[in-house]
């Protein structure tokens, strides 16, 4: 693991949702750039001292030389934004898989450098789009593509979330410090951060592509760098209608993702913080209450059904959902060390070309939002 | 009453509303343009046969000679929106009073013409935007109003509903047939039936102007024509960023009207098929439940407990709130026959005023959806 | 109307319930013992001053004297619980119809002295259990009638307020001081007040009747004369296992009347606060939304279909459930007079059989939380 | 780990749980009591094979003749009812710690028993009630505790599943099988399996014991020997009256385990369906929604907020709870290794005592069951 020290929030994540399934064990680290956190860090894993390494450099290039019995299997980089690439980029040259904390790189350029090296390596990325993770959105998926609701129309996706509804980057907030600086965090502050997680959920739901966008960021709290707020007008490949809004300054809600797509005969509708529920609606019948691991498996995909560990009503969350691209993840690399072929269940996790998606997806909205003309085309 | 005949939806709803309280009671009618449904619909409403009128010349004319003991109070006008001027413009030059179903005229023009005229008689003219009549949208304005929430950043309104659907117009279905109808509806559909509520909402509850959007209205239903989906994005005279989404095609969707609105301490969330409660959601404190007829009148508004009929956890509805609507006016009028003064409570229906920033939005989305550029500006 | 002046509750609540559909009009009253109250209350009413009686005596002799064009059709009784019979027996022998609010009397013994006159006179009575009147609960009832469940096999009824968590009977609030009164409201108080309601709900949605119970009246406000809270074990006379659960002392409870069946297919959930949504639930199928005015009426009862005024989405309450009562007994009365035969749905409304239910239901749980054995016998 | 083989369903939750902190670590395993799965089951969990074990007297015997730094640090115990009892007074007088899954054991003596040889040694017990896992639940027995509700009144829990609704047990379902067989299970089924959950919670918020209890447990599918559902009236020493609904068979239920407790100045309910969200009423404020992870940490309780893992709106799940009562105890006992004090939070899971009151609540409502009285006191 390349970050996730004692004072990050994502690397403690990354390591339950990798332990949960009792399939990943976590070997080594450079867990830290300030040395002393990083053996602490390390300490309080329960990682070897000669496993525990200062930078990323010293982590890969040793445990390169290390049998193949014995050193890691991949490497897992959770830093910020701007020091994605880097460690990515050696791992994969020393010849180990990547997992990486969305989005996946600092600029698109990066992102297509990465799937370039994945093309000739043949190695595996991971990127950790964890909502998509979840049973119920894999469900919602299945039930899209298998035609459920008819040719999709419109699509209405939002995440507010309200925790930088303060200058909190002032106020000693590491968390909200670097993810307000446009030196780690890019072009874009609530877009690079949640919006690509929107954005991300509306095409893994409806196998659509978004093709143009007309976007509004916004910084609502003033003295802020990057945008904290944002409103996108969306076309989708096969002419439906979109909108996608984001922001951190909605003052009260918590993590508050929520999809909505509605096609000819009905549409379906899901949010993160009561995921196990799927609400399906009818044009012309009651709606219905799909729950993970629901007693009704010949009406749930096998996509939801194996990405579950427990009956209905023993909810499951966002750390099960995060295991689970971890989950799938593995099984994967599993298989190819086995050499047999992953289930089509196993191979659905994020890669490389989402996260050239989602590096696109911010210099489009950024491009947008500075232009005067209404749409701007999606390039890739 | 000009129009609500046997075929007709929101006629019979202004009835219940109008009779709810035992302040009002229907006096005369020309109730359609088809006479045996004019003469049907008044015999089954228990109208006297000579108070009984083919059309609203007729109406008029003949109740403007009764005694002012004896004559109608005011006219209601429940006609598609195309004949919605020329009744209350009539009843206004014979000393009516008016109230009509939203919108308010067929064109941004007849709207000014008829503030003219009130402004020359001194009538009442009451706008029957029914989601402004619910005692918890009344006691969100007020929350606003008095700076709970500090200043507000964002604004995010939707209405959902999925009854156009299919090309219902076709089948024989009389409510999607005229208001599908570009010359009985206006130049706007979706937009004009029910985007006109949700961007009525926004300023109401805000107390914010729009100032600039940028639309994309949409035929998502082939064979349609007029817009049957709208997205819109906002900009308010204080800054404060906003979404507006209306759609007649979100399958499976009934009413769904919402609105939250975000502040610098705060936000509200209020959904009218839930239209009793009222969230209130707290930048470091846990969000509360506000409900209608609350054993808390300290907390609520006058203008919220004024509103209600019943003790919390007695569910009034859309009923009620049309009824409040109807009540306010019926109050403020017979403070002006007694030579009082309404309360501030009872002046708060909806008016001129508010007609005319209604037709002014359906001018400027259909203006901005047909731009390339990304902002319009709202002229009113 | 016997009742409902300036200073009561449900008196209000009846005439916005029998005005709502245009069909009743309040023609004359003895709207309170206080005579001052009687004549302002009757003036704010707008009824005329030779219609406005000073008590139901004076009323119900001199109305029966009026020629029948002139006289009132029926009487509706509003006052507290030990000052029904009178009015009642007294109309039912001058030949008037009667509308009650429950309980129906003092006691069970005035009830079946009410069914004995109604069998002699052929006259109507209604029972005002409201709740019964709301389009969803009917639906469920046809539901569990047509066999959707299966064997019914239990029932969850449960009644929590909190209004009565203070001895606010000693604090000047009217409503308390005369249903904490063993004299004015009979032997029990929450049973009686709402318990009822929860015994007919139960009753009347799984067309089951209750054979035995098990009950335990508490009074947990200290100082108070009658029960404020009550858990009730039941059986069903098909076998099904019940339990009725009514509290005026769950403080921070509104009016949170609900509902919940099972069979050996699925089973049902109906709460009052959300009047419009009936939760239908399968063992192997996802749960199902059913709402009021859905757009899917071959999968609604006519029950629930004609007590609606309209369509999805569009929130009925409290009101209309109240006014579908009258509205169906209007439209039985109508029926009548006309010389036809009520519809089945008219006909549906609480009559004297479930006044004597519920009077017997007093009786029950009184009689067996006084006792040392277990069940009681539903005697009636 | 005694059990828990590929066949069963809790060892895997078990072992989920304790994963997910890294803070223990699966060693060894005598997981079926056939030799095949056992095997087969080790080996897919990556177990050596020599602490493969085929019974658990062999894995307590040969663990324990380990050096102290190899062997096992606990005995966890995930069999039927019945075969709780030998491994853990083995594991206990060999030395091990031991967590069980609850009923803690097949018959009270049993219980007392294990508390016996507890004392003896000292050593310490885990039982897995999993509800009292959840943060929210904490942060509710906080707020009693610290008297924020006044004097609890009343206490409502209710644990609705349906799996049961089928006679499963002959339809091949192993989980039906034991769990309906009094041989595997004990005196009770329902009662034992979920109605225990039910009524720890009720004590474990309340901070209230159970004093007398009125029960009607039933067989409501034929042909099942013990009973599947049950209602059961209670007393606590405070004077406050309950009712406890459990059931097996309320078809289309999952695991809806709820639970309302009312006070003097308010009162409390929590659904483990949607475990994140505690609502607080109040007698005379709005109701407030209490989060896991709010921000608002002054007012939530430590035990609340220890027992997180991420920010508010990131779900944690039953996974999460059950991780919980592991870390909690994991942490207890590394203290006791380190020679400090565990902190009160990490002394917070059910222990031997609580199972002791597990067990004697099957003995008091299956006696209660039979009875013709209506109280039986709450022996212990």
């Amino acid at each position: 693991m390349v970050g996730g020290g004692k004072d990050a929030f994502i690397g403690a994540i990354h390591r339950i949702a990798a332990n949960m399934d009792g399939l990943i064990e976590l070997s080594c680290g450079a867990l830290s750039i300030n040395p002393e956190i990083a053996v602490d860090s390390a300490r309080s894993l329960f990682l070897p001292e000669d496993r525990t390494y200062l930078n990323f450099e010293e982590m890969i290039s040793k445990e390169s030389k290390l049998g193949s019995d014995k050193r890691m299997d991949f490497v897992t980089i959770v830093t910020p934004n701007f020091a994605h690439f880097a460690p990515a980029m050696m791992a994969l040259e020393n010849g180990f898989h990547v997992v990486i904390e969305k989005p996946i790189t600092f600029t698109l350029d990066e992102a297509k450098q990465l799937k370039k090296k994945l093309d000739e390596t043949g190695l595996l990325l991971c990127l950790t789009h964890t909502y998509s993770g979840y049973p119920m959105v894999k469900q919602a998926r299945e039930m899209v593509k298998n035609g459920t609701f008819g040719k999709i129309r419109k699509v209405y996706v939002e995440y507010p979330q309200g925790w930088l509804s303060k200058l909190s980057e002032r106020e000693g907030n590491a968390q909200a410090a670097w993810r307000t600086d446009p030196k780690k965090s890019g072009k874009s502050g609530c877009m690079g951060d949640i919006g690509t997680h929107a954005a991300h959920l509306s095409e893994y739901i409806t196998g659509l592509k978004i093709t143009h966008l007309c976007a509004d960021l916004n910084i609502l709290v003033e003295g802020r760098a990057l945008d904290d707020d944002g409103n996108v007008l969306l076309k989708f490949d096969n002419g439906a209608a979109g909108v996608l809004m984001a922001s951190q300054v909605a003052a009260g809600e918590e993590n508050a993702l929520k999809i909505r797509v509605y096609g000819e005969k009905g549409g379906l509708e899901w949010a993160q913080q009561e995921p196990n529920t799927l609400i399906v609606k009818w044009l012309d019948q009651p709606a219905q209450i799909y729950r993970a691991g629901g007693n009704y498996t010949d009406r749930l995909s096998t996509f939801a059904t194996k990405n579950c560990r427990t009956p209905g009503g023993h909810p499951e969350g966002y750390l099960e959902a995060f295991g689970n691209i971890y989950r799938n993840f593995a099984l994967t690399l599993s298989a190819r060390i086995d050499g047999t072929k992953p289930s089509a269940e196993n191979l659905d996790f994020p890669q490389v070309d989402e996260g050239i998606r989602g590096m696109a997806f911010i210099d489009n909205v950024v491009e947008s939002s500075k232009s005067d003309r209404k749409w701007t085309e999606y390039a890739v």
